[in-house]
């Protein structure tokens, strides 16, 4: 065992003394990656009390040195989840790409200051406002090129710590531009309620977060109806756009480029023509949507993204670069200038300052260098080339689950995630004839919603497949019990461009091994609704819930 | 060079391949550290225009591979600048703790989503309530022991992104308080201007954008006077609690535990006493001054901090871990459970599903880790060792400049950092002879700011040493010419327990030598004063500003 209490710094360390330390944190790294931590799971399945129990500990007075350290960071990585897993399917928000990773190691070192450029971050400054540059191009804004550079109020686009904040400042943006005097004179000097225009059922909960936080209220919020292939209907948004609740006042309406549920995509033209014609802030969620902007094949998914106002990108989701990495993005290049404090200095082209239009951030690091080496390392087409692989094994394990004949999908989604029920063909009889009667219904909701959740969890537990649970309601009516049922449901979201063939055949042994167990007794409690007056008790309800649900 | 466009993603790699990439990566963050690739100078100094030239290119189609990207993030470090250089005296947020680069590392790997325990970071989530807990107990909240864990709504804290978020987010938790309607029906159903109370001068900028983005308006502010040594005065506090102007209700009193230009630190106890008497949120910006929680010999400066209804704290400033970890931590366990979506599960001792509880983030990644591992490395007694070394260190340093003869101080302040102009004392008589002439007066603060922006803008483009430049008042009327002028100042902050006496001697002859260059033109333009009817022109304001000015 080294010194207890070896010195704390960097610059008082002997500097391979440093080295070696370091580079044993990047191979316990590694070893998470590979599995050799988890056991070859995607996790070891743990409840919050046995964890407590295991790390819990009054404040160290003492410092425990190096190798308790190295040891404790290797027993927090054993029982982590590996998102970056091919077997985790419930939200994989992988962050492996090798570019990314190797910048975010360099970052943590260089621990730039991109408040501002002199005394602070020259290079990052740079880096972020190119990355910003390639982003709008991307979505289709008009651009600048870098070289051209006049200003911070030509610059139109901001780094965020998440999707949630992208959404919190691009509503902020679009309040600032509605109502100019709020930023003077707050809220209580708007005349009529401003509004929120978004479709319930395929929202995400940050809106209502938003609304909340930012003075609106969750009266902000105006909900639209979806359609039964989970995307906002335009012709709801039509509706309320032409005649509001009185007092209310439509100031943006949210489009959803790939919900957090079934990725379903708006049809973003229409969204935008209504936008237009009433004038009135479009606002794209592309959280998830984003990376098909990368593929050539993929990206007419998203026409009228260009269209929007404003957009919410988050490239740690399905774009393999580690947390924190989300962007807002607005076509007007100036809409963030509104925000500087010295807006003169926003027309300077020798100021670089991206503290001065970035709400909310102060002190922030260098966190636009991973995407950036990611598109250097790969190129937009080899990027491209990743989403498009992505697609198809997506389409590959959407073919999994349909020939293991126990599921049933809630919606068709053609992107890379869809939501389905647990319902086995051999229980189909006994469940639809149970559906014709209508004394029953709600108990074969809570059957299926109660057989899902358990066989998720199971699957959970067992630390061999991940995949999500969360409500979702049954707009198509697939299940046949009415587009208001809400159930339980799984999700599948695939991340890796490519899943190995005895990883995929592994992970349908797990489905099947784990199904078999439970449709026997799905069965009998199916006939037993058929026979008995009085439904199974049971909530409907998991325990452990996914991040979808969020 | 290898293959131009090799595999993106760690899992496609062969391992070893992937390993060495990733270790040259850190060789290349050790070689920043260590000066190497800045040719041994704080920073190379270079203009946006400069690098704008260097960096700008098309949005990459093809991928570069590899080396081109090792070579490119070698180029980007070889144009930062470093914090941790013993000679960044601006406002050196260090991120040195060689736990906290190790804990950096490892949490890049893990990449868990802390929006949740199940499907997402079970041991990442133990980890952050963990240190939450301990951030209390240093604070001196009351805690329930991690072991005793009853749910989130006994939490009482939140890491956030910055400081100027958990400035943000404790106003919120200040509103929600005391206008429990303002979640559903915005502030439109407020029916006074709620404010937000403090000290004109010593503020950070953080509140004014708070106050903007939260829906409040500029309006939300109310201004009491500062004292004269840079701290928030609780006689001008008192009269605005007692007689707010009408229309207005004060809501939060914001108490400044070293502001950002001085580090003066307020009477917290008074402030406590004053918000205690007349039922107002008090909150306590720490965001500098928190690191003396750590410090046995110190922390009686912020006393009263526990009575606090709020506290910021900021340990990627003063405590050595890299951006971004700030938190805000709450006297009330429960202020943060009124943001639950689901208040029930707030209750639940089985749910530790953080993300309940985190207004403005959703997905988000495990930057806890860095700074658990530095107190599980150094134990407090380590850390206040390490902040009460910085002090001694800084003590010195401000010897230093006091023995150089060419600066007088705008405040004293006996935590890390000061403020001062430049005036060598070969100057000081011709510029007190002008002082005495009241129509050369406005003359003689401008030829002072800007010999002080010239003296500080030479030193940094230099390299060599980095002090910070801003705007400051002579609330202490240290320069002579009344409590309301205003100076370009130079601000020197110690972000190192050490100064090697080799680096300590490098920064007093880079002083001299720059000083000797100007001090004649100076002592010329002072007599010029004397003897011209027109004072000579010339702007005050620095080409370059320091993050202080922020």
């Amino acid at each position: 065992m080294s010194d207890p209490q070896p010195p704390a710094l960097l610059s008082h360390r002997p500097p391979d003394d440093s080295r070696a330390l370091l580079r044993r944190a990047l191979d316990l790294g590694l070893d998470f990656t590979s599995g050799e931590l988890r056991d070859g799971l995607v996790l070891r399945h743990v409840t919050p009390r046995e964890l407590i129990d295991r790390f819990a500990e009054p404040i160290p007075i003492a410092g425990t040195g190096d190798e308790q350290l190295l040891k404790s960071l290797a027993e927090i990585a054993s029982w982590s989840i590996s998102q970056a897993d091919p077997r985790y399917l419930a939200f994989p928000d992988t962050g492996d790409s090798i570019a990314a990773l190797a910048a975010d190691i360099v970052a943590t070192f260089l621990n730039q200051n991109l408040i501002a450029f002199d005394r602070s971050a020259p290079a990052a400054s740079v880096i972020e406002a190119q990355l910003i540059t390639w982003l709008r191009e991307l979505i289709g804004y008009p651009v600048t090129p870098l070289t051209d550079y006049q200003g911070l109020a030509g610059l139109g686009g901001m780094w965020t710590s998440g999707g949630n904040m992208s959404n919190h400042i691009a509503i902020a943006a679009a309040l600032t531009h509605t109502y100019p005097e709020v930023r003077e004179h707050g809220l209580r000097a708007v005349p009529e309620q401003p509004v929120i225009l978004l479709a319930s059922g395929v929202e995400h909960f940050s809106y209502l977060a938003a609304a909340q936080a930012l003075g609106l209220g969750s009266d902000g919020l105006l909900w639209a109806a979806a359609t039964a292939d989970f995307t906002s209907d335009p012709a709801s948004v039509a509706r309320l756009l032409a005649s509001p609740p009185p007092g209310k006042r439509i100031f943006m309406v949210v489009g959803v480029a790939g919900n957090c549920r079934t990725t379903g995509i708006d049809d973003l033209q229409q969204l935008a023509d209504l936008c237009e014609q009433f004038g009135v802030w479009f606002h794209v969620d592309a959280c998830h949507g984003g990376s098909l902007l990368f593929s050539e094949k993929l990206k007419g998914q998203l026409a009228g993204i260009e269209r929007a106002d404003s957009v919410a990108l988050d490239p740690h989701k399905g774009l393999f670069v580690s947390y924190p990495s989300s962007y807002a993005l607005f076509r007007d290049p100036n809409a963030l200038g509104r925000f500087a404090r010295y807006p003169d200095r926003a027309d300077d082209p020798d100021c670089l300052d991206l503290g001065l239009i970035t709400p909310f951030y102060g002190s922030r690091g260098f966190e636009s260098l991973k995407l950036w080496a990611l598109m250097k390392h790969q190129g937009t087409d080899g990027i491209g080339r990743l989403v498009d692989d992505r697609h198809a094994t997506y389409q590959q394990m959407v073919d999994l689950l349909e020939r293991t004949g126990c599921f049933r999908m809630l919606g068709t989604s053609d992107f890379y995630r869809c939501a389905f029920v647990f319902l086995p063909d051999e229980v189909a009889h006994a469940v639809e004839e149970a559906y014709s009667r209508p004394e029953l219904r709600e108990a074969v909701r809570t059957l299926v919603s109660r057989y899902t959740a358990t066989f998720a969890d199971r699957l959970y537990r067992s630390g061999t497949v991940v995949f999500d649970l969360f409500a979702l309601q049954d707009l198509a009516d697939r299940i046949g019990l009415g587009t208001d049922a809400k159930y339980q449901v799984m999700g599948m979201c695939v991340g890796h461009p490519h899943i190995p063939d005895d990883i995929e055949h592994g992970i349908e042994q797990a489905i099947h091994d784990h199904a078999q167990e439970l449709t026997a007794t799905m069965l009998t409690d199916a006939r037993a609704l058929l026979t008995t007056a009085a439904p199974p008790d049971g909530a409907a309800a998991a325990d452990v819930t996914g991040p979808a649900g969020w």
